[in-house]
């Protein structure tokens, strides 16, 4: 056997593309995602919470003719006494994990099954600047049901859950397309079958936003210079074959009738294109009735949403505001949860195709939205710091610690080494203390205990004249028994 | 190429060991977590969400001589661009990734460093019934002080716990030990550098609960004939130098200077002993200046936690009621959280040696108490259920949701297919609906609605006599527009 040689001292690294979160990030983080929990569970939807864990098989990107799964997914081997054995590997969302729980509970549940889940997901990609190899979703699904009241339902349940959250009305807009009227679109094209061409088209759909009618125009035909000079190949159709596309994309009205009327043409006499806007006017009835206007939810054909697995109605929530980007330029904040029907994925695993639809929030993004508008509530102030000026008399301050938390104030003793007084004030200011606490022997025979307004004090010795420092000061003596009414009334003056 | 084979239908399976949660158990442990979080803030600590994935060297899980980690953790090796890189694995606990996290980012945190963390570890154990391979952990720690304050911050902390989420005083008790007392003992037996047979006696010490003093000293000495008749070998000490074992296990009096003067008796001359005690003693002060009485913490000499890595104080929360096990047994429930001090997990990182001390609680197993005891407060009730009595009329129906939903009631229409009515019903009592709502026809031709009180009714269907039934129908017939207002005052008559 070979030597165990004496293992070199590890590095202190998070491994490439993972991070930590410290404080407010996790908190505000969780206050978000309870308040999303509490949207869901409000429209009957159930907590599902999947292992992290799933077979390679199950995640359905194992590829049969290799040994090893695709790129993509943190995926292992499983060992079993000497014998390889399943490939595992971690969730890479939280939608492949549903169709397996949905496919082998399918019995117990109840049909149609609404759930929601949210917790972390993994990424096996090539980390960049932002890009992380594991961040949050939360998703809300609803499976067993080909009933556009599920689509509607869940756009409805999203706007709701985004004023919730804080972002007020008029700030963000759900919009909802139907793949069902593009593959109509195409179908008049004649593209019906040519998946590669459909494709390129799908994509050049997706430029709508950016380019404009006579920029897809161009991108569907013969192709076209961009801005910074360089020429984009075409999808090389006529532009008799563009035509449906632009008629499709254009087709919003201000009144949505007439948008339905657009698409009507744009889809001509394909049933699958009827199909698709019968879907989308159930839809758009039931948000009506439901009180969802306009100002929330909107029909919009130029929607598309990547994901090959979408086979019905997409939906797509946006922040409108503007924000700099890292440039400096204003641009929309843009897309933050986004969702869909999709048939085919317990499939996979039953034979049976059942209906489902469901929705994904960008935990991150929205945060960062939330973040932007000044609207998270949970702050980082610290805990109010009990000092330590004569390090035998520990259980002292112990006991006055004891007494603020039980008048429910947040507090703490200094635990670090206590011989140099400056250090623990500088630990105060760290911890973003609202308050320190003192109490040297002159005190304790006096009976009274100094108290120092940190907020207060860094306020003036950044910016207040002698004659206000006067007026005002930092720090209170008090007598020991006053020491929690004077600390609330201090961190209540704090937070007016 | 190897021609690429169609996949056989995927088995829709968790993978061994790993499984999901549903609906209440999700949520109550969700709630859970909260409470603990609010207490592990109001004493000060931040939280701290660490990835789940590490580098196994981090991990400190890999052994220089072979290629492959051991076992114990999920592992697997970067690929990157065709070279393999590094051993990457899950967390096993929330120690290591905390020892690495200060190591990595000592400079801009404060010292001390207390931090709370909550999330999934993963273990690669064989899985066994009720044993799985993703659970649960609910840690808090403080690194960076030597401070004995520290100690008895985290046990107060602990017992405040396990009183917010539902323990009531009484039916737990946190006690308290130190290695360095243990250490004492072994020294004076002149086990100091014996490692094997310091475990040995450990192990031994371990079983005082179950065997009793004549039990140990057999054990310790000759072996013992256990109940069921088999032989257990002894350590193999002499019956002088299992005295201080004895000595020392049978220390705990009912007053607590008296266990520590039988303590100062069983470790004699050691130095570490003595510094043991010094120990216990400035914890035990510090807990009674914070009002925390023998009936909610005490010293025990009998604690020993099995981890290698603690160095000083050990501390264990128990609970004290009695359940019967699967075997109708009565017995004890048991531990539900543990740690200690252990000096040495940053210093892997660094060579310095950093103090630090925290605990663990054992979330399902703190779930399963709490459950026996009936104290989770959130509920399994289900939503009301709008029915559908005519699928053109969804948008009626929606419109019923959509008021009772912004009345503050979960609230849902049907999804399935409406057809068979009988299935909604049955859907409705899956879902452990309190009320269902019905309006045919005939109904809305009246302006009336029709409302089912389901908990009534499965009541009445089981146990009332015709008589009480006709005194308390089950069914309400209400206008339209008192709608909200019915179902709301069934829910209250239900909630008392």
């Amino acid at each position: 056997m070979a030597k165990v040689k004496k293992a070199p001292r590890p590095k202190a690294e998070t491994p490439k593309g993972f991070r930590d979160y410290f404080g407010a990030e996790v908190t505000e983080r969780t206050h978000m995602l309870q308040k999303i929990a509490g949207v869901y569970h409000h429209y009957g939807f159930e907590a599902l919470e999947s292992s992290a864990v799933e077979t390679v098989e199950a995640l359905g990107k194992f590829l049969p003719d290799v040994d090893r799964p695709n790129e993509g997914v943190f995926a292992w081997q499983e060992f079993d006494e000497n014998d390889k054995g399943a490939w595992m590997a971690l969730r890479y969302d939280l939608t492949a994990p549903l169709a397996r729980v949905y496919a082998q509970h399918r019995n117990e549940l109840p049909t149609p099954y609404r759930r929601f889940a949210m917790g972390p997901v993994w990424r096996n990609e090539k980390p960049g600047p932002g890009r992380f190899r594991q961040f949050y979703q939360c998703d809300a699904d609803t499976v067993g049901t080909a009933s556009m009241a599920a689509d509607a339902e869940i756009c409805a349940m999203l706007s709701d859950t985004l004023e919730t959250v804080g972002i007020p009305r008029g700030d963000y807009l759900v919009r909802v397309n139907n793949r069902k009227v593009m593959n109509g679109v195409l179908e008049v094209m004649g593209l019906g079958d040519d998946q590669a061409a459909r494709d390129n088209v799908l994509r050049t759909i997706d430029k709508f936003d950016k380019v404009g009618e006579a920029g897809v125009r161009e991108l569907l035909t013969k192709g076209r210079l961009d801005a910074s000079g360089a020429f984009i190949d075409g999808v090389g159709l006529s532009e008799d074959q563009a035509e449906p596309v632009i008629a499709f994309l254009t087709s919003k009205a201000a009144d949505v009738a007439k948008t339905f009327d657009n698409l009507r043409g744009a889809v001509g006499t394909s049933s699958v294109g009827a199909e698709g806007i019968s879907e989308l006017e159930q839809i758009a009835e039931l948000l009506d009735a439901g009180g969802y206007g306009a100002d929330r939810i909107e029909i919009d054909p130029s929607i598309v949403r990547g994901l090959g697995y979408y086979t019905g109605p997409v939906y797509e929530a946006e922040l409108t505001f503007e924000i700099f980007d890292e440039k400096g330029r204003k641009r929309q904040f843009g897309s933050v949860a986004g969702g869909g029907r999709y048939d085919d994925l317990v499939k996979r695993f039953t034979g049976q195709a059942v209906p489902a639809t469901g929705v994904s929030i960008g935990v991150d993004r929205l945060l960062a939205a939330l973040r932007e508008k000044g609207r998270l509530t949970s702050t980082s102030v610290g805990p109010v710091v009990v000092t330590v000026m004569d390090r035998d008399r520990m259980a002292d301050y112990q006991a006055m610690v004891s007494e603020l938390r039980n008048a429910g104030i947040r507090a703490e003793v200094y635990l670090g080494n206590p011989k140099n007084f400056g250090n623990q004030l500088k630990y105060a200011d760290k911890r973003n203390s609202p308050v320190a606490v003192i109490e040297g022997g002159d005190e304790k025979d006096r009976g009274v205990v100094q108290i120092k307004d940190l907020i207060l004090g860094a306020q003036i010795a950044e910016s207040a004249t002698l004659e206000e420092w006067k007026e005002r000061p930092s720090q209170f003596e008090v007598p020991r028994d006053q020491l929690v009414a004077k600390v609330r009334e201090i961190l209540e003056g704090q937070a007016d």
